[in-house]
């Protein structure tokens, strides 16, 4: 077997003539005094750029740039390592997977659209990247060679607060076309801002899906070792290989350590705070799996909506662009609905107040855009429940207006719904049909209890 | 001492027939043969009514209508009870505090506006009464009594998704007008869908405050014993007599049982459920106080703002109505803030993703607005967290074109602050100024780890 598989170059190098093998704990100190320790780890060999790959203390894998300069010494063997650990001492023993045969590891392919994951992962500069290719991803995350067969493709560089229907109609095809080309999983790479938006533009896309699609992103802009990117791109590259659901998740960490990512269905996902690693929570469901990257376990959390094989690919792609969200607010003005109806808009999602309200006084332009064959739905700002539009007196008048109750589904997955509804139905009534169909796990029909959060107090 | 304190009419002669002293367990059959089983609890008497209160097992009390057919008979004296409670018994025994002199009591003044509150209190007809005076409040929930001496006003009966500014200045003079007369803490009875608006609407408009501001709404419009409505106005007047601080706040059920309550400062808290009794919750802040209404107990969770008596009242009335609240979604068209600008609005509340973005091809809209002297304020539709416009390159063009970033504000404050300030500032920089300070708890400028929610997973 060989000492260092997957090593060429300066690195084999370096790393025969210090007599390292895998698994055993090197020094690597660099020219300029920086020093990392860790075990050495094999090579996932994509390119021939003179990185070493450690594992350090804390469970991440770093691979650190080498060049003539760099010196490394073995501080112990993985046989001394072993042997302490059998005698109880508290060493680190990685889980030092052989390389499985190439053609036992599923095909996955990762698709970078952009965003923060592709700008923070060179641990050994300290610099942010501002556009890292998808094959950078693998590059600097070895990992996920042992995980899949990678491939990968940039097909395109945008901030998610940029992203808009025509993308999402880009990287369906592009996920199409890859499932066709027999990739057994998908990962899209994408900024974390409107992940959960294009996220449930592909769940509606794709009526029939045979493979798991993992989306995932980076929290932090920063140069940390501990960034989430390389955690949550093993989870997704883990859930695109091996999870038992054919459905389009989003998956980012699962708390604030390193324990578990987690996957989320993608109608029912949202970004809930600004800058926390776990800002992706699951509203009114709990999340598809808890997804255990170190030690490449998925624990599924709720029923599938499909397994993985059990149907053939069915693309319905396109997206109405004459769609919009407008969140409800006291006193707000009925000519900014008067203005959507002038300007041709084919679908308005409310977001209302309460089980489904508005101001009685914009219940007139309401069925006036409703009358011009506008269809309306009402979800709440609450985010939490249940729209019953059944219960007040202005439910009850706008459900007269024509209003269609949004039933549980988060204001955004019913404007990425609507938005697809209105360009693959024949009618209006069709579309208002469509709109309270479960299509794709955006309706939860049971509310347990335990879904609401515990909150701090 | 009297035995049957508060009673008069048919009640009392009913009562004295049976031997009933308070203290005493009774039971009450009606002439259609519904039994209510119960401590007989002394009457504060605000009105005639032939009514009988007592206190449930569940430690509600409930006030039951009676008539000549009434029939009411002693269960178990309260000495029997007393007696079975020292040797260990499983009774129950309600503290039965005796009615404090009416000097002793604060003042309280609640003040009706509508919502589900006024709306459900009727246990004994179980009828569901669409509009019931605040009078009748302290009617149906007579605990209040024992803890203050109540006033009650009717200002107005609006279902609160019909709220908007104008109300929001009524609301302000009311109470204003009852702190100038002595009253020393006010209760605002609200419907719950857009209470935290209003509530935070004055904490806003009164820049001095000596006392505390409870506004208090019900979740359910049901006509169950246990509606949330008797335990929340209970709550909400404990808070208006006894509690330290001199804030606004909403008082409202802070768990699933009826433990206790939450005060929540106004500029921070959101209905986060469409109906739990639980819906109310504090963002990026912790709740100011837990209101335990059976122990008449108030435990501070945060520090005040400030505390009761140390400011003297100073009311700022008025509100801007030309101002909008945007919620991004990705595609979104910047004709719809083209026609803000175009309509005369002064000011704009985004509700952009994470950090505090929006898709680029929005900036040169956003641009015009500020140099039609609008001011454009930055907030993040994910709720949690702090807006931070300096880490990537979209938020910094927003800021370069003049947006003023919402800080940890909540979407619904920074609408509600921006209305306030554009009525109050004298000129365009004194109200992009005024956004940016802390004016009512509105900013928390440090988050601990811990304000971020549990989640189910």
């Amino acid at each position: 077997m060989e000492t260092v598989p997957g090593y060429t170059g300066i690195a084999r190098a370096l790393l025969e003539r210090a007599g390292a093998r895998v698994g055993d704990r090197i020094r690597i100190v660099q020219r300029d005094g920086r020093v990392f320790e860790g075990i050495l780890m094999p090579r996932y060999a994509l390119s021939a750029k003179p990185i070493i790959v450690i594992k350090l203390d804390n469970g991440y894998n770093i691979g650190v740039r080498v060049d003539e300069h760099t010196e490394i010494t073995v501080v112990k063997t993985r046989e001394a390592i072993l042997r302490e650990a059998a005698a109880g001492a508290p060493a680190v023993v990685p889980l030092l997977e052989e390389q499985p045969p190439l053609e036992k590891r599923p095909r996955v392919m990762i698709i970078g659209t952009g965003g923060t994951i592709a700008s923070k992962i060179e641990y050994e500069t300290g610099a942010v990247k501002p556009a890292m290719s998808a094959r950078d991803l693998v590059e600097a995350v070895p990992e996920i060679g042992f995980i899949a067969e990678v491939s990968a493709e940039v097909l395109m560089n945008i901030l998610s607060e940029n992203m808009r229907p025509e993308y999402w109609e880009r990287i369906v095809d592009a996920v199409a076309k890859s499932i066709a080309e027999g990739f057994e999983g998908i990962v899209v790479a994408h900024g974390t801002d409107t992940m959960a938006y294009t996220a449930s533009a592909l769940a509606f896309a794709f009526r029939g899906l045979p493979v798991p699609i993992a989306f995932v992103g980076a929290q932090r802009s920063s140069d940390r070792p501990s960034s989430d990117a390389s955690f949550n791109l093993i989870s997704a590259v883990l859930v695109a290989a091996r999870a038992p659901f054919a459905e389009v998740t989003v998956v980012m960490h699962g708390e604030t350590g390193d324990t578990y990512a987690l996957a989320h269905r993608a109608t029912k996902v949202r970004k809930m705070h600004t800058s926390r690693r776990d800002a992706f929570q699951s509203i009114n469901a709990r999340p598809l799996a808890r997804v255990y990257p170190f030690e490449r376990r998925i624990e599924l959390v709720s029923e599938p909506l499909q397994r993985r094989g059990e149907q053939e690919l069915r693309v319905m792609n396109g997206f109405e662009r004459k769609v919009a969200l407008v969140k409800y607010y006291p006193g707000m003005d009925s000519e900014i609905i008067d203005f959507l109806v002038d300007r041709g808009y084919r679908g308005i999602v409310l977001e209302g107040t309460g089980l489904g309200h508005v101001g009685e006084w914009l219940v007139d332009s309401i069925r006036r855009a409703v009358e011009n064959e506008i269809v309306v739905v009402m979800t709440s700002q609450t985010l939490f429940g249940r729209v019953n539009m059944n219960v007040y007196a202005t439910g009850r008048k706008l459900l007269a207006a024509g209003v269609v109750p949004g039933d549980d589904m988060l204001p955004e997955t019913a404007f990425v719904k609507l938005s697809w509804v209105l360009a693959h139905s024949s009618s209006f009534e069709e579309a208002k049909r469509l709109m309270r169909e479960n299509l794709a796990g955006e309706i939860n029909p049971r509310h347990t209890v335990d879904l609401y959060p515990r909150w701090p107090h």
